[in-house]
């Protein structure tokens, strides 16, 4: 399998499709592509209609799309163990993980992740909402699965979540104390930190999601 | 199971989750609540975190999202029939159902879904190449499923695209012929009429949603 995701500084969807790959040990080539530059569009319009990040070729198989990516590997290579086994908390777990998909979009764009920075941003009440909505989610998880992960086990919805434990890091947003535990987990974890020690070895810059001043 | 949608004439992800009940007769009670009334937000705000629609009781499990609601479905009561059997198909309509689920913002923002309504817009470049990828997806798939549904049988896919078909129609949007012949595949099937016909009772006007000029 060959999966293709951007600048590992910056492409929150990328790490999300990456995950599955790392937490498992997948075997996969990945093949990173500067966001925005002439060979990252030159590269993914030969492949996928929509051009973006994280890409995954698997044999005659394309898929787009970090939840499609995420739901493929799931099924095809893991007997589908990356959502809850019963049905009640898998679909629970879908739902969070589509509501990531779908949403949050005041928090996606006024809280870009951005690895290596360390910043402050004036937040809008959309911005606080929706941080307020994952505090209490992860909150609610962990009374539930104390000191494990959002659904006990690993999940997709973990991967949805990933890049937002980042951003919140970035930012210095402050959070519930049982959020923060599910924070650190993520930050504690052997994914995460491969992730960030590979995007710490890059030296571009996109402006567009350099937000904020420093910290 | 009880499925809280919103005004039928407006609200695009009730009718992709309604669809699925609909396209293969299953029981369901349908409670419709007025988008955006005090009504909508305290039922909806009891039951979810989002207090959005479309919403799916089913016993102890509350399903919140669109897809999420398509995916427990399709598991729990349709063994997983809507979509391809293929891995490779399956991986695609996937594909294409996340495009939907997450993009095309311009077009969703310019074109709000109003059943009712016969409208004229300009459109930004943004929203034309909505349509152009929309146009050309359904093209690609007529040609391998000629008259059918985008993969062949019905799947989630056509569920997710729907929604569009009846915005193409209020807007008078141009589409090559195969796109054309999907479009009014989707508006001659029951399921669509039947909704066309339930939007063509209410009354609410959302104005949000009333864009364009008539025609
Ligand atoms: N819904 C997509 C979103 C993917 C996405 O927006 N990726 C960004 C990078 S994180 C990208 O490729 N941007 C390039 C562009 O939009 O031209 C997914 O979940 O994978
Ligand atoms: N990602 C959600 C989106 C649901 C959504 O935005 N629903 C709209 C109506 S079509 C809604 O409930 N809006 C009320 C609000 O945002 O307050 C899904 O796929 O179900």
């Amino acid at each position: 399998m060959k999966l293709y995701i951007g600048n590992q500084n910056y492409s929150s969807w990328s790490l999300r499709a990456w995950l599955i790959f790392e937490q498992y040990q997948l075997e996969v080539e990945v093949e990173k592509l500067t966001l925005f530059s002439t060979e990252f569009y030159q590269t993914l319009e030969a492949l996928t209609p929509t051009a973006k990040v994280p890409t995954l070729i698997d044999d005659e198989t394309t898929v787009w799309d970090s939840l499609a990516i995420l739901e493929y590997v799931n099924e095809q290579y893991l007997n589908g163990c990356c959502w809850p086994n019963d049905s009640l908390r898998k679909a629970k777990a879908r739902a969070v993980a589509c509501e990531m998909h779908s949403g949050f979009l005041a928090l996606r764009n006024e809280l870009p992740m951005n690895c290596r920075a360390k910043r402050q941003v004036v937040l809008s009440a959309e911005a606080r909402k929706d941080i307020q909505r994952i505090d209490s989610l992860w909150v609610e998880q962990m009374l539930k699965h104390d000191g494990q992960w959002l659904f006990g086990d690993w999940s997709i919805a973990d991967a949805m979540f990933a890049p937002v434990v980042l951003r919140f890091r970035t930012y210095g947003i402050e959070l519930s104390p049982l959020a923060q535990q599910y924070q650190q987990k993520v930050l504690n974890s052997d994914s995460i930190k491969t992730w960030l020690k590979q995007a710490s070895h890059e030296q571009d810059i996109i402006i567009e999601d350099e937000a904020g001043v420093e910290r």
